[in-house]
């Protein structure tokens, strides 16, 4: 069944991904992990970290809510384990600031690492103090109700993404990506193995070799059509 | 009379809000205001401070000109007194950058704290520097003329929100809040409610107590309608 | 031959704005710089520095991609000398994350200094270890494919400027700056003309004197028709 | 006391504009009015008409609502006299389509000519046929639901504009004026005399007068330094 | 397996919805589908019809593509059959010109009713003549490339909602909505209820009865603290 | 001599395009002349026209302005000759309302066809029953000044292209191309070439001929990587 975007639902158990791929995840940043997972599972670019350097890698606790109603952050404050990253979605596009300090101090004291919200958040001075990371899509002063029930621990679309309970969450200065639990290992391992391949690559660049002949471009380039000029005069 | 939006209108006295009341604000920030005042009073979140950590809190000079003509923040130094925040309306949406580190040299020297401007701000290094504290809409080199004239305090609309000279006006990372000079005193003390109220609950949340308990939530949940389940699966 | 926007020409030689100018330019502000060309040369105020501090100074090699592409910036690199930034355009607005860590390393290693870019960015968190400064539109960690050509160092429309090859960039806190290569000395004396003037002024700001008396503004603004008041209420 | 903003107010009786300076008001267009008021009293043209040809002059009922919360219109249609215009603010951004044919239904049966809002409406298909003019930010089918009070009748902030219960509205494919109910006889005599000097400019102008000699502005042209030339290669 | 986003795919076979119940389906706005489906499935409102009263209700072909390449178009247009509608998703935010009158031809000649693309289309004087109808993000002229494949007839995420291959799409004035194909039947019946029980309340409506009464709101109003006022004067 | 975006510069003669040109490319829609220019010369697709069904085709007269000032579209009504388009570029962007229905009658009375404008307009109610065609960014009454000079005929930067004076200026629903004055003849030949291939194009797809086909994709998609499945259950 369906049950993106329902309201009225709130599990209690979270199959988790491996915590082992987790750790093994949170060895790498997100572009890598992006590009490991064939250039998929990016949450939207206009999720931002409320302060440089802010960097996240746990298990989703996902919730939904509804505009200026931060209700079902309390309900997921509930089911958090140690290592877990809270995924908030709204019913409609929204700029409140669902989230502070207070519901910072609650999330950690359960074991929660960070938030990952597409609407505002407030308090940016003292969450940056307690290093509490916060991705969001706005920073705005305005309180939220509690009014009208959403869900906890069910699929959301978060920022033109599918997060499902449990799924690796990795955020970084970049931005942040969801990686399906089942596939948490074999991502780690592709990352690794991209990191490696990068490595070598990244000292052949350094001592001033080209792309265009690490990568075997020119004739690709010509191929193509790409015709070289000596000057721009020359041209035509 | 209706001012708002009027032009041609210099006023060199302002009602500024009691310096006590404005010293005790200045202990809050801006989400704490604007929860003491009723969640009102805050200015639109598309005003960010040029630096992190950015806070000002004094009494407001206001001042309106018109797109890409700074004008009137210089009729507008002449009026300030210490302990005065600027505030600067543009009577169309613009991004010049009608600010910089000369104009916030001048304003320093005649008592001015900051700037909150719905409009373009430049040399923000310079700015960062002297710790000049700004709120603006872009950052844009972009610099202005002096050919029309506009008005200085006056009321005028900011970034969505009245502001009145003499207003208090509070900045910090999560935005901008005015507070209108006759209730700062008691915006000022129900702040203060709000923050001694907040320390006990955040003792408590920090203790691994749930907001569900602390605010006794469960039952207006389950009145809502919120189901809860053990597993995703068994979900219908 | 109108060449902006056109496909598939690299040009390996181009002709750079005189050293000793561009050093000159190097120590001014790209406000500063604006205002000496006649307020010019400014590229959108939408680009924007990947940290705080982000300064740089350097001749033009130029690239025009196409969305989601970024092989024309390893076709850029190879014509790369001591003191050059990067400018990259695209063929319609994009936000892909087109440059990351591996190629400001070959970057660097063949001479460069910096990117400008009118699309996205990636590895931001280590690019400010590097203290690779990138101008950009996004941050997004999405990879690009190498399967279309565009240009190399032919004129190109970034950000709403026109960059010619050769010329002058400058990018600071508050943006980026073009500079004719042609012009580069007669801007980099007006710049320093323009600063001694407002150290000057400068001065006299510090010391409480105001711009109304120091720019002479206030018959200018009684022939404008601003009227004084003493007092809000004495207003019609 | 200030109620912009303020929820739980709902005043039963408004003081109208006068009928017969509403009726003056009703042949002018929006951007003749907004002249006539010396260029003030414009919502934010984000607002736009659901259907080309829209025109409304009436006097505002006006409703302050929240996100996703259309309550408040219900209440406010109970107040709605023959002529009336309804004005409906949100307290935060929203898009939802508080507004649809049954509610334009009950407006229309009550003597309701029209709605203004800062927020989404949508049944535009059948809201044209009805011939009901509405200006919106947004067209969006996500409905909404009654849960929170707001306010009726009392101040708003509107688009950027402070409106009064009993102003008078005037919408058209331009936009939408505000007036206050005790200027609407003032502004209708300035608008039908900037209508009759248009007219004469106008048949000036139809026989191929220049604006250059019909407003004199060839001295002042020169006076402001612009250099004529008789074709693009002499400049300079 | 999760097909969302992945390139490289190109399914011959549609289970499409039910004749029957599609046919049931498209006697209904899209609000009216929306609110039958517990208020879910709306495409985001940024999609807009190129023309005023267009109108579609069909089954779902969809195709994801890359930021300006349409080649998937044409692999779509061979899976068409009677009563179609393409749904088109691309990798990234990207607003080319995708389709045009040439392909409106293709489509309509091999059934297709109609498109849903989240990027821009061209041509639309042309396919307003022809009436086939397109909600789109953007109108521009600029063309595409055919050289990188995607897919066709994969799950999509498409204006931030999962369409799949036969799901049932309905567009008008007000938007998109997606009802999932083995819901089609029981979505037209609610529909069909809910239009029955509007056409009621519209009689009482049109008889100037108020929504207050129909829905006995007032109980709820007074017990939410709502405060009647005879004037605003008297408001405190 | 940079020209581009110099105030204070008024040329009375332009060297306009072959009127036999612009007479055959008054025959091509927006969409097939810039694809006869290898896809360049388009202005940015958020210039709209006023209303449905606008064209034109003309010479291009050139203005700058400044922000909120029309004072040149009065300068640039004097060099108007049968045939001409208005180009206005500002030189920061801004909304306001520049040109109405007065202008246009000033305009049409001089010869002007039509204004492309990177800024707002107004009275479009007015110049729709004139048939007046304008494209623009925005609508706004808001009125403009005449205080500050800017330039007219000279090159312009409007929406992201190059326009200079004599060029072709082409405007339908798709948006606005510009066509360089000695191109012009070239271009309408190449868009000729285009609409007759497309012509038999078109037949070929209304007899339901696939462009997979036409343009023998298949054998390109199977090297490309594109795999075929019966059934969506079928992948992997």
């Amino acid at each position: 069944m369906n049950l993106i975007g329902k309201s009225g639902i709130a599990v209690r158990k979270v199959r988790r991904a491996d915590p082992a791929a987790v750790a093994q995840l949170a060895k790498f940043g997100v572009a890598t992990i992006h590009e490991a997972m064939g250039r998929t599972g990016l949450l939207a670019p206009y999720l931002r970290p409320i302060y440089k350097g802010a960097r996240v890698c746990g298990t989703a606790v996902t919730a939904l809510g509804h505009p200026g109603d931060n209700w079902m952050l309390h309900v997921a404050a509930e089911t958090l384990q140690d290592g877990d990253v809270v995924v908030f979605a709204v019913s409609a596009p929204d700029d409140h600031g669902f989230f502070g300090e207070l519901l910072a101090t609650s999330f950690r004291a359960r074991g929660g690492l960070g938030l990952i919200i597409d609407a505002g958040v407030r308090d940016i001075s003292e969450l940056g103090e307690m290093r509490f990371p916060v991705w969001s899509k706005a920073v705005h002063a305005k309180g939220t109700i509690k009014a009208t029930i959403g869900s906890v621990n069910t699929p959301v679309m978060c920022a033109g993404a599918l997060v499902n309970p449990g799924d690796v969450i990795v955020g970084d200065d970049d931005g942040v990506v969801v990686v399906p639990a089942a596939k948490a290992a074999e991502v780690a391992r592709a990352s690794q193995a991209r990191e490696d391949k990068e490595a070598a690559t990244r000292a052949r660049l350094k001592s001033g070799e080209l792309g265009l002949d690490i990568y075997d471009m020119r004739g690709k380039l010509e191929a193509a059509g790409l015709k070289y000029f000596d000057e721009l005069d020359q041209v035509k």
